[in-house]
């Protein structure tokens, strides 16, 4: 099927539809007088008990099953800053997925924000009914800001386009490793792209020595205006503070001169902007994580034509997806099935390393398991909750 | 059963289901490629279509059947200020109440608020995901301020503990005149409690006149003070308001006063307020509506005692409920089927209206249907529809 074959299909069932998920009663139709139970006078006692002891809102609500997708529609897909409405079907689409992958009820909550302030004061006010926040599609660096604000509020608050990006992202590396018989710690790596998703792979993998995980040779997170680095005065705090960690020598230059020799390249940023010039420059059987959506910054046959030994993106139409699809739902499943009140950066690790390791034989073309196994949604929940201290 | 043993069995059934509602997919399972099309790359479609043409978000997503049952906490049932989390089984009852009725996707949304604005400014920021708005449990006069500044979003906001039961009231009274063969126009009608409810049956009942029904004689509002009236310095503005129109006159006195001679009282206030002896000063015949939740302001076998000809609650386990439950899901089910961008004054006499002539021979212990009587839904949904304008 074609890209505009599948894009018309797409809006199709949308419009047939009228969106992708529903609302259903959980209560057996046969229980006797339901309504007295579920509604007035029986809800009483259930309230009652929540009003004596706050935390048993996990016993008797939805609650501990219960995600919302908040989103302002900065940052939507690579379609940029179109709105909370545009942002809908996006955040209905990852509510279905953990709802079908890992039995969460999930719900889109797309908001008007001018600030991140907003973003931060509506999710503390709605934090009584969740179990969990996966914050999604805000622009960087709001996301930041957002998110560093909301560590504390009781429960977990997790970026997705961020930890959930940069989780599968490694995990793809580790096996592109495997495939390849590369080691990590040989590695020359470039990230394309520095909004929240470049800056939270970059960090991911930057910190994985802290993790018992070898440490890449050197990785350059490249932007718009080319190598991040700490002499440069056009940036973002979240951005410098990067750049201070993984590139202390202030090396300067633009993508295609940041990518010469490099042996693995990420791109988060936008359709088309690699090229096979670029491609050719690098290292031998070059990894090629081509990750913009809908449209990759350079397409698979392309990237093959000059050499890459590995491609991948993150579309499902695609061979070789990489898509945080892989991660979020068994994230949040291990983050209710715990209870618990953060996301840690060891859960992060460990989910990464399951996606891994759930691969037995790695290959070329697929490197990770398919979106849509239920088991690996399994094993990341165990991994998430198991890591939780 | 016992109401202790209801509330055990109530209890349980919250434990064991962790809730009541869930959500589900849509999507059927035959679809091919369902990831591709509900996810990336296909979701892009749906918001590309809808960044061009914001309306069309209500052709593409869930929000042309999504309402949220939005509340603080502060009047939940008759328990009072309880808090969020403990009115989380009230709100997550009403969205099992109007999926199972009328086919709506209703998610709870309990947040924390300090006052009228935080309220306004979390649901203006929500607004782009829902079809309609309920709010619920707000403690009056907040609910009111919250109400009137929520009118012009675009989408329609709906107090249901003012309207809703303002409607069902006003239905149940038209019957019980049809009933024992009275005139409304002939009726000294007493409303205790000026909470949120009683304000609004009040207004609805006096106001019926601008609607063609016929005037009731006398209308008395009283609150834990007494009478309602405009000499009064401890009323918040919206009581006044009501006191400047139905009380011209300055009448004062306390319940057991006001009662004397009424032909109807309407309870909207605390369980067991109203006693016996009120109900023997009352006109031959009386029509006594007990409605504080969950334990009414005078059991029905004692009015009964003392002569009351009919005699009604709010709840589902004695006979005769009004229960706005018989009017909210039929006219949620109506703003949605008719898009509309406010709930009209002429849509709740409808309601009414409606809600009375459905039942052909309304009798003293059932004047209303029952909650659950998927007809009345449709035809209440009609009614709202159709006088939309």
């Amino acid at each position: 099927m074609s890209n505009s074959d599948l894009q018309e299909k797409a809006l199709d069932l949308h419009k047939k539809h009228k969106g992708k998920i529903t609302v259903k009663s959980k209560i057996p139709q046969s229980e006797d007088e339901t309504f007295s139970l579920v509604y007035t006078p029986g809800v009483a006692a259930a309230s009652r008990k929540i009003a004596e002891d706050t935390n048993s809102v996990f016993d008797y609500t939805i609650k501990s099953n219960f995600v919302a997708v908040v989103s302002d529609g900065t940052a939507v897909l690579g379609l940029g800053n179109i709105g909370p409405e545009a942002a809908m079907p996006v955040m209905e689409g990852k509510a279905l997925l953990m709802s079908e992958l890992a039995g969460i009820d999930a719900v889109p909550l797309c908001i008007k924000a001018e600030n991140a302030d907003d973003i931060i004061r509506f999710v503390k006010q709605c934090a009584p009914t969740f179990g969990a926040i996966n914050l999604e599609d805000i622009a960087a660096p709001r996301c930041f800001e957002v998110e560093d604000q909301l560590q504390d509020i009781g429960i977990p608050v997790f970026h997705d386009d961020q930890h959930g990006t940069a989780v599968v992202v490694f995990a793809a590396l580790l096996n592109a490793c495997r495939v390849l018989g590369k080691k990590l710690n040989n590695l020359r790596v470039v990230i394309v792209g520095s909004g929240a998703a470049g800056i939270a792979v970059t960090k991911l993998i930057a910190n994985a020595g802290e993790a018992n995980f070898p440490q890449v040779a050197d990785i350059k997170l490249v932007d718009s205006k080319g190598i991040v680095s700490p002499s440069r005065t056009d940036m973002n705090s979240y951005k410098l503070k990067i750049a201070q960690k993984i590139n202390k020598e202030n090396k300067e230059g633009d993508l295609a001169f940041a990518l010469k020799g490099a042996d693995v390249v990420v791109g988060l940023s936008r359709p088309g902007i690699i090229t096979k010039q670029m491609i050719k420059s690098m290292n031998p059987d070059p990894i090629v994580f081509a990750m913009a959506n809908p449209v990759p910054e350079i397409m698979p046959d392309e990237a093959k034509e000059v050499g890459a030994a590995i491609v991948a993106t993150g579309r499902s139409d695609l061979p070789n997806q990489i898509n945080n699809a892989l991660g979020f739902p068994g994230i949040f499943r291990g983050l209710l099935n715990c209870r618990a009140k953060r996301v840690t950066t060891k859960m992060k690790y460990a989910t990464a390393k399951v996606l891994s390791e759930y691969v037995v034989s790695p290959k070329a073309d697929q490197l990770l398991s398919k979106i849509g196994d239920r088991e690996v949604v399994k094993v990341v929940a165990d991994a998430v909750s198991s890591s939780y201290e």
